[in-house]
């Protein structure tokens, strides 16, 4: 009856069926290298509201709509969403939640947030709870900054390993059949604190949670990084990236040169688009997985993918209490190819 | 296979018991009328700590790890914790589940989240995905007072309608078997949003999603307010209690007279106390469902309780920007005798 393998991960008998997935960006990620894998760009980052945050929930609210449009349904077809986001009390998601009017649960895993609400849809659609689930999610590079760094009118200068907060919204829509990339196996991850302090070095202070849930994933499924065709980070950026990379190969022995990337480093040329180590926030790997990911997996481009989003579960108040910063990181296995349309 | 009722009910099929529950409380609520149903009643709301946000996360680390205690288990045996705060990126939550040491999906409901957290657990149970599941969540006055409001050194005059957060914090442990109270169905709701915009005014604010949530609960299960002994929302207060019980019978028929209260109303005597309109907060309902509730099905008083935590998702930045108050309720059906323990 259990379906658990090891001590964190779910193992998906039902296969939920990722039937579509819509992402929409700013207009900085609009110029990045992943440009032609967005399906709606903006050319100005207000997204026609009078405040960041309205823009923010606004972009989570488009996608929301866009991904039941694209399946063919109606928001009265979504038996539930699953959503949150980075502001303070998750007003982006609580408003778009508001507007689509359908059953809600919020969630708040900072940055983790897409495969958090993908692992918690993927387990409640095979329970046999629903027929029809969303699962997104979204940060916004302005309304980030003013909340947890510097109002952006002071142009505070960014320290070499800072990340820039993807002004973004993914979501994929869940369905029990249909021949679409499908869920596997979800891991839950751990709170993981090594004791970063600086809101600066999110890279670094998320790295030992993406280690440990990778670790994890392939110690409870008996997989290694070969049995994947991509395994991608959220928003580790090139320092998070690296030290991942070198913890997983110098402790448990896991090669993942070749297969691994980040959503942050892939999303911006870092260097020509001055974001120093590379994108960040909910948004950052919603919009890489519900882009560049699912469409490669559409195209048989991918077959096997591991998403970890990885989140820093710091606010403001903590950081300056003294807290360091608590890292957290959730995988989901997607596959496709080798099932028949059901 | 689709276990779900009407549009919004979960029909929770292997009944997950609630094996133990454990409740936590500043010293004011320990003084209410209440205090003997609380496990653990603080002598002084600091709880030790050198701020009140860091006294919010130990209060709910303590009856996390004491629920895990109760139940004569280790932290190893818990699959899966729920939990989440009102503060801000949920630092309570995160901080506590960081020490725990348990895999930890965050969640935000503001205070609803003691029924959103059951109902995800119970789902997650049912799907056959953890033996062993907690659902925690937990308020502190003085935290959320200068978050939500107000600087306590203002010594500002609170509004005849206004609530008094609760601080407290309430866990409770679900298994697969036991002669304990168990769930039979969990109801989500959609974020209704009637256009107040006074943070002083939450239990009108959230009263129309309670109403819609119990409303839905209904129709889906076919049940009616005489099915239940109890039907107790969370934080409704003096006011927002009776709109939610004018409302159901007025507009749907429903008479909930004599088996009807809000944890908000009964956790004060609020004259007495001062607490004007009642409690609120995530640990409002938290300890009365844990405390007064639980014990009291426990002691075969109470077969049958419907129990409606509600939330206010709005944030001091949306209400700046002049937003109105979104709410939320999630309700969960516990019941207690004619099963065997299996």
């Amino acid at each position: 009856m259990k379906k658990r393998l090891g001590s964190q991960t779910a193992r998906i008998d039902s296969k939920p069926r990722i039937v579509s997935a819509v992402s929409m960006v700013g207009p900085k990620e609009g110029r990045g290298p992943l440009k032609d894998y967005f399906d709606i760009i903006l050319s100005d980052d207000m997204n026609g509201e009078e405040s960041f945050e309205k823009a923010e929930s606004n972009m989570l609210y488009t996608v929301i709509t866009e991904v039941i449009k694209k399946s063919n349904l109606t928001e009265n077809d979504i038996d539930y969403l699953f959503a949150g986001d980075l502001l303070n009390q998750i007003t982006s998601s609580s408003f778009a939640a508001r507007d689509a009017k359908i059953p809600f649960y919020g969630l708040y895993g900072a940055c983790s947030t897409m495969t958090e609400s993908l692992s918690i849809a993927a387990m409640i659609m095979d329970g046999g709870f629903a027929d029809y689930t969303i699962a997104a999610t979204s940060s916004h590079f302005s309304a980030a900054e003013r909340q947890f760094r510097y109002p952006l009118e002071y142009g505070s200068q960014r320290k070499p390993d800072a990340q820039w907060t993807v002004t973004g919204a993914g979501a994929m829509l869940l369905a029990r059949q249909g021949d679409f990339p499908y869920i596997t196996f979800v891991t839950a991850g751990k709170v993981k604190d090594y004791g970063i302090t600086s809101p600066d070095s999110m890279g670094e202070a998320m790295a030992p949670a993406a280690v440990d849930t990778i670790k994890q994933h392939f110690k409870d499924t008996g997989r290694t990084p070969q049995d994947y065709d991509v395994i991608a980070t959220g928003d580790l950026g090139r320092v998070g990236k690296k030290i991942t990379e070198d913890l997983l190969k110098k402790e448990y022995g896991y090669d993942m040169s070749n297969i691994y990337m980040d959503c942050g480093e892939k999303i911006f040329n870092c260097d020509e688009q001055d974001t120093n180590s590379g994108g960040s926030g909910c948004g950052c790997s919603a919009v890489v997985d519900c882009g560049y990911i699912y469409k490669n997996m559409l195209s048989g481009k991918i077959k096997k993918a591991l998403l970890i989003s990885t989140g820093a579960l710091m606010s403001t108040t903590s950081n300056l209490q003294g807290e360091s910063i608590p890292g957290i990181a959730h995988a989901v296995s997607i596959e496709f190819g080798g099932m028949k349309n059901e």
